[in-house]
């Protein structure tokens, strides 16, 4: 890393800096300008816990040079990651398209949801048993019950079931129906959560906190593949702003950005990245139309009775008409849909 | 609007209320409900400083019910403008391309670029003469004798020219040589402008500003309407965020929300949107996918010497191949280019 | 609530939007303006799923009139929560200081931070035992052992001890050694984890998470708050924005918003909410001069020798010179500390 | 400045940017480490267009060390600047407190709050006689009759004039009037108009604008005082986030923040920081805490009737109880008021 010293440092600030680096294992070199010192600290800074010069004598700021992920990095496997879970594959020029409820409400509702969305070109089921509510007031799923309604979608369908687990102790139960388990994005930073699911033979679909900077995603991807699970699938779904007509913002250079950072697929949610039904099917192409790997999107049979999200829910037809335009998109992006 | 009054409001609160409501020239309505009264207040609420009344007593909110502005409003005009300047037409299924340097630097540059964004495609030239510059230590522009190069460019190109206007007293010289009159986005409420630019007959790119709301911006158009000039469009170039592995982040769920609201057409700069060279392709194709009226980008026949905004700008190169695949997302969502 | 027709809704979908509103139990009452028609929905929309009403035909958009959360509502307890846990006491005029290292390290790191805040007048100690990283590589914590050294500093200096639980599983053994349970801002929304701590008779200190809204973190305390625990302290920790000198935004508005919004107190983090030590006392001072209930700080005998967040933490001076000028605002403030 | 080379950069790509760093007029040194290789270019990198070294092949990223900013640096002038406007001093200990209506209405209304501002403690009167407003429709102020009414109002009260100029072809006239001369956040790169308030000899109060980061404010305050004017103020008024129960967010750490880097006096607005009168008494206290040099608040004679920014005027007793405790935090801070 880089340390900058302060115009005013004395000399004893820098020698002691330069013996800071050394603790730290680093080789130090001091590159004297004529306003300011720098020095820079050779070697693999990620082993370290580098904030703490910050708080050295004459220290103005510090600056990284590598990343702090390493499995999850480009640099550490170049070739592209392809997830794969039944009828889903993502990742390397195949479009994984998810669709489904909010959440699992009936057997009517989720096999019916199934078979519509399978018509109309998904290549996978979600539809949530587990919800995690921002009110205690509001509707929680039907948790294993609604798991077994899932299982019974995809026997009829032959779709790949995509459901979030919330917890760590939920983590075996959920993995004994669901091909994916969904990281949703409260929990991306839920630590051992990350863990548990990365000691499973599952797929992880790991959505993006709404705060959350790039890095942070990455490096709660680095959770995962740490414990031994290396199928992730990164989901961007929409980020904190100060924008009000949408309910997240959706900051599709994501998509690129993360495809020359990391080998990992990775997919848009238009759904909740506008929270919106008539802004959907724009972002669903224009993900696609910036490479996007896969799709989530939400699908009710009547979001106007939809226990959850209705407001972003796309009835059949519009997923259906939504999807004809999706694979205009994806034929001239060259993907296979 | 709505006035919501606090659950301890007294009933001489309520009183004091609707004398305020009527005296502001609209008509209330009380509801009393089992927790809270609230009064809605009929009428067009455009007209009256309805902000002032969060200030009565016992008042909890005020929440608007109708729009601020009316001219830029889908409810005033129904038919979709379109905007033409010379070779560059925008709406209504047209899609135009404005290509071209940050900043006019020299004849050579300038010209060989406007040959080069031609041939690949663009219909409109972008070229900057006056430049407002975060520093003041930064180049300026050449002023004047960069108009006289962009029309000197247009001559030999045939290609309309799209340069911005800085200050309310260059209106007149730039409107003689420009196809198009830009407000940057630093100026988007710089409102004599926005009126010196309203009292031209040149069409007007205006720019949405990075911490602006939607409302604020179709606001910032009306001023412009308003003034006289109807050929305006609205432009996306991005919003401040905690992002920061882009300069700005670009929200596409502007182009079809604005679309819903207003008449205008909507111009996507994925340049800087993104502040990145590398994510500029990806961003252009997912603007025409989300549906946008015309894009803005910045080429350059050599990035690295560009005295502006060489990170984020293009070769002709790199131009001319990310404009093989706008076309294919363009003849896919069946605009014309 | 408030449904908004848009201006071309038909008066079969105002009739459709009655019923439906009928059907969730609330009454109607239709304001017919001169350009759009609103239903006011009057009871109490907080126990039903009001978003659905969005995805109505002809709906342009919905306001809600009503705070979802109640217990937390300082409508429903007018009189201040006081929060005590042995050596402290925040609320209704007490201040509460807590103070001590991010993580605990080793014995002699915190008791001698134990003895050196107490000295100075802090009257509780933060340690961490569980720690959330966002990098797997970093440290991790001391975990049990950390408590019982927690339990070591508090038996030699009477402090009551602030700790974070990181899972519900963890929550037993976190309560039997602390008396104050943290909930930390990346588990603001960990449900299982905040219904957890609400069934413990332990004091809960709920840190928000950095790009949570206020209503949500009502949200989450109301999930502890209904699960039978009264003793909440919600705490400003920063939020994500734009600005990049500083880790995150502290935004001391929260402070007085909150006090009209909650009965529970509010206690502030200066050492999150900046990130950088030499910003940490003027905001630590600004903070009880907004009317916090308390503040919570990190300290380390050796800030450059933290195995996390030394770039945050004050050593014993400054944190000594800090309280100097805590007390003289607390003082006129009219505070007890 | 630090250019970071990918990890596979070639070899040619390092000679290339050796050679643009030389170029540059700065010298390079080559740090090769086990990654990546990253070349220092030490010198005055203010004075060369550095972010093209982004475009260059093989380039990462590259890292700026020195501030961009000089006269306003506390590097080029250390002793603080104090700015002096009749009954006005900022800085070094002095609190100023500029209070008054957001728009000057009429004889009465100004010349009263004169009166009553003045009694309360105020050191000098605000009031806006050329108005930007976000809509057309809205009141758009008094002009050169304003000016007028604001001199009235000094002459009666002796208290310093501050009011807004928001063109340049209007700073003559409005400098012949006040004693300070605002440029407001709208207009804060405005550069014209910062080049114009520069070459007049009257003290500037500049207010960052809403998305504006603190470099970017210096920088703008740079314009000023290059252009000769040493007399500015910088005035944090708050940005843009994602809060939605505040008009902005108020970040205090502005204020310790800027006083670290820059010699010029920072004035904290909480009026326009908060957005509702309820909460302004209690971030005016915070600010002075934080260390501010200076407030300024709105006062009107009657907010419900106030012709702009009612919801977060206070009212004379309002205005009167806030400035006790105000003096109470100020002389708590050995500050001069």
């Amino acid at each position: 890393m880089i340390v900058v010293m302060r115009r005013n440092a004395q000399e004893e600030d820098v020698q002691h800096m330069i013996q800071q680096v050394e603790s730290l294992g680093l080789k130090p070199t001091v590159l004297r300008g004529t306003e300011r010192t720098v020095i820079a600290a050779i070697g693999d800074e990620r082993q370290v816990p580098v904030g703490i010069l910050e708080s050295g004598p004459g220290v103005d700021e510090v600056l990284p040079v590598l990343a702090p992920y390493k499995l999850a990095s480009v640099e550490t496997k170049s070739e592209r990651t392809v997830v794969r879970a039944g009828s889903l594959a993502v990742g390397n020029g195949q479009l994984g398209i998810i669709a489904g409820p909010c959440s699992v409400e009936s057997e009517e509702q989720i096999v019916s949801t199934a078979h519509a969305v399978k018509a109309a070109g998904a290549t996978a089921l979600r539809g949530g048993a587990y919800k995690p509510r921002t009110s205690p007031y509001s509707f929680q799923g039907m948790k294993e019950k609604g798991l077994q309604l899932l299982a019974m979608a995809r026997a009829e369908t032959g779709l790949a079931v995509v459901t979030e687990v919330v917890a760590s102790e939920d983590v075996d139960v959920v993995a004994e129906y669901a091909d994916v388990l969904q990281v949703g994005a409260r929990n991306m930073q839920n630590y051992r959560l990350l863990e548990a699911v990365g000691r499973t033979h599952r797929p992880v679909l790991l959505k993006r906190g709404p705060s959350a900077t790039l890095e942070e995603l990455l490096l709660a991807a680095e959770y995962i593949l740490d414990a031994g699970n290396q199928q992730v699938m990164l989901c961007e779904r929409g980020i904190r702003t100060f924008e009000a007509h949408t309910r997240f913002t959706l900051p599709l250079a994501t998509v690129p950005y993360l495809q020359a950072k990391t080998h990992l697929p990775v997919v848009v949610d238009p759904s909740h990245g506008t929270g919106h039904t008539p802004l959907v099917p724009a972002l669903a192409r224009a993900a696609i139309a910036a490479g996007a790997d896969g799709l989530i999107m939400e699908v009710h049979p009547n979001p106007e009775k939809a226990l959850s999200d209705g407001y972003q829910s796309l009835t059949f037809e519009q997923f259906a008409d939504c999807m004809i335009w999706c694979r205009r998109i994806a034929h001239a992006m060259e993907m296979q849909l």
